[in-house]
């Protein structure tokens, strides 16, 4: 392929950041010094208005769209609900999601905090939530994009080829990836895409989303909520994650390595214009 | 080696239990149709008294152990708290931990739920404070020990080798893996060791932990509050986690696959009594 692997991306990784790395040093099998690049952790709390919300762990890019996202996915920002600032604070690290009027999400945690003593359990109910009733648009993945897609997002020069120990989620449209996010979490990168989304008024419908974790409940529910029809990963899948797929009509698809993959949801969606045989099995992210 | 490889564990994965997997049917990227077996993933709520403290997604095996051991490694349960009782409920998908006399933490828990408005973001706040001022106890690690240990579990029949998509750990002394445990979630599999520690009274201090996930903050934090001076991963560091372990005195031993391991804390309580060039590079888990 003669295609430039990253000029197509609206957002691509950045391995050139200083802040997302650090150079540690340590010795190898050997005895040997070596010096070792490692990706930064780093806590990051996100408040709604008042309202501290939770502490993530992130590598620390897009902070802001990371915010968005997460509330958005928790369903603590409700779609259309006018958000009139985000402010990172870098040295608090915190970031503060500010809407107009109060929201319906604080009613709702008083109330939780209250039945049941803790609001630790409450995330994810909050979003299971929104799942009620849920379709997804019907959307056709030609498997031609699935490998031409995979082939360039595992040569991105990204953080992971830089220091390993985490997790990409790209969002693509067809063959094109156009959103790359990296995160400790494999979670918070998926949310980092939600947030761009909201903030570019981006809609889910025609996307693919591309994951290197592995296809759980919370992981399919995200995708569903971001109202994306199609997932894919390079990793397995736990049977519940293939229980809510099959609900809302998403296009599970996993273990794609080279040319091979399995699909368990949705493969009446998936037009085979590639015959796997051709594909090259490189080594896969 | 002529080694039985499953004959040492106190507890060994149990890949044949039918409630931790369940098969799906797929089709793969030739469009031929394919049982799949996957891990399941449930839902349990576990409460300390009479307080809901949080739901984890896991596999469903072990649930007393899990319970116990998060909320020792939240530092719920303080060391030496007689539990008066520990009852899963498989229909209800909830543990009940039960302490005589209320518990620091109901208190602790009110006061951080007002301070901070919610208590997602105290569940890590509760495990760094356990840290103040905590030193390992110092324990030499051979490096025979741990080509051993990764020969063994490599090869252990377990639920990772039947259906993927499943985090494992094992808890050892010296080359012997004493119990394994696998989940969905990494720190699960983590915690259910701790739970089963906790309720046999074992000590940390001659143990090595062995984990399939990257070296995060969390797990080296876990690992620190288990008393277990070395930690060994087949996967990657995170800086925060490196930073711990150099804080604490653990050995902290990552990327460890066939005869290659990279040591980036505690060197000097390596014993190099292993030619690396003798390790056969299998497969790793």
């Amino acid at each position: 392929m003669g295609r430039d692997d990253t000029h197509n991306y609206l957002i691509a990784p950045n391995p050139g950041n200083t802040r997302l790395t650090r150079v540690v040093q340590g010795v190898d099998e050997a005895g040997k010094a070596a010096d070792i690049p490692v990706v930064e952790e780093r806590p990051l709390t996100v408040f709604l208005n008042g309202q501290e919300i939770v502490t993530a762990m992130t590598i620390g890019d897009y902070p802001e769209y990371l915010a968005l996202g997460f509330l958005r996915n928790q369903r603590m920002l409700q779609l259309g609900e006018s958000v009139t600032g985000v402010d990172f604070d870098e040295e608090l690290e915190t970031v503060v999601v500010r809407t107009d009027g109060s929201t319906t999400y604080e009613e709702k945690l008083k109330k939780k905090t209250r039945t049941s003593g803790c609001a630790v359990g409450t995330v994810f109910g909050d979003m299971m939530e929104g799942l009620d009733d849920l379709t997804l648009p019907k959307a056709l993945v030609h498997t031609s994009w699935l490998y031409t897609l995979c082939s360039i997002i595992n040569r991105t020069p990204s953080v992971y080829l830089e220091a390993g120990a985490i997790h990409g989620t790209v969002l693509c449209r067809q063959d094109n990836p156009m959103v790359y996010m990296e995160d400790v979490g494999r979670h918070n990168a998926v949310d980092k895409i939600a947030g761009w989304m909201l903030s570019e008024g981006e809609d889910g419908a025609d996307k693919i989303l591309y994951t290197t974790g592995r296809l759980t409940s919370e992981m399919v529910i995200k995708c569903a909520l971001m109202g994306i029809p199609a997932l894919v990963s390079r990793s397995g899948f736990t049977a519940w994650g293939v229980d809510i797929a099959r609900e809302v009509g998403m296009t599970l698809i996993g273990r794609m390595r080279g040319a091979r993959f399995t699909c368990l949801s949705g493969e009446d969606q998936l037009v085979r214009d590639a015959e796997p045989k051709h594909v090259q099995d490189k080594k896969a992210r």
